[in-house]
């Protein structure tokens, strides 16, 4: 079989793991990354995914809610999670979420607008279930450049735990 | 300017409203959709939005607690959104949503599987804060070919209330 991600593959192979369950501190605030929303993208995404008029059509969108052209909700989340992976999550011993308690679009993301993160550590806990696992309770925000929350979710990731072997991260 | 999405915008503006707000009554489940997953949608979503190893390589995610290959689970949601888009979503006077109450992946999608939806109208109420506009809070599960749930979400969604002049729809 060919590789159909040589890149992105090596990518993930070779990407060492900085960050453990136990290096995730209650209250910790993460403010990164910047992702600039174009027009393109929110379309291309709704054609896909989410072809409300209201994310394909100018006209639609003016008489909407929304009063122009947004993202899916689902794409700004998906933004989130780009930006959340760049900074920390392919650093880190990441084994997946089970889920989220909150989703929230407070308002809409329209193309132009240039999004950031702020993640919160809300609390963390060993997995009972599963010995080496961790769960890290986290409050995601994606803002906009005036500073306003586009995007909330509240959630648990789970995290490796720290081998005995393995160093503590840099400060 | 040229229009960026001729079909979608056609089909956006083109698309009559079958069903208002009064049109969802409580109780009511369906079940719709067909969905087959594919190892290069997978990779695809996965290296736009959420490149993580057990979402792009096989190796990795062998490895992982997914036991091989699975699509992010915002991949999942957004496969869910284009099903409902397709069931009922463009033929309402849908707005929008502001959220979601839960949000829950309790097992993995993989590339072969072949998804279906299901949804529950749990709640209707008009929305204080804006005439002519209610509120459904709907459960929306998507189930692989075996019946098992792989994504449950719960939220509101917003529609618009049925003109005096408008038509009921077809019984």
């Amino acid at each position: 079989m060919t590789d159909p991600a040589p890149a992105a593959t090596a990518h993930a192979i070779r990407r060492p793991v900085l960050w453990y369950w136990e290096d995730f501190a209650v209250g910790t605030v993460r403010e990164f990354g910047r992702w600039e929303v174009t027009r393109e993208a929110v379309i291309d995404f709704a054609r896909q995914f989410d072809p409300q008029p209201f994310h394909l059509d100018d006209a639609a969108a003016e008489a909407s809610l929304f009063g122009r052209l947004a993202a899916s909700g689902w794409h700004t989340c998906a933004m989130a999670m780009r930006m959340t992976c760049d900074e920390y999550l392919l650093d880190a011993a990441s084994l997946g979420s089970p889920g989220l308690e909150r989703l929230a679009w407070p308002r809409p993301v329209f193309p132009g607008d240039v999004m950031h993160m702020r993640t919160t550590v809300l609390q963390t806990r060993p997995l009972a279930s599963r010995s080496g696992v961790g769960v890290v309770q986290s409050r995601s925000e994606m803002l906009n450049q005036d500073g306003e929350i586009a995007l909330v979710w509240e959630g648990a990731g789970f995290f490796g735990r720290r081998p005995d072997a393995a160093p503590a991260p840099m400060p």
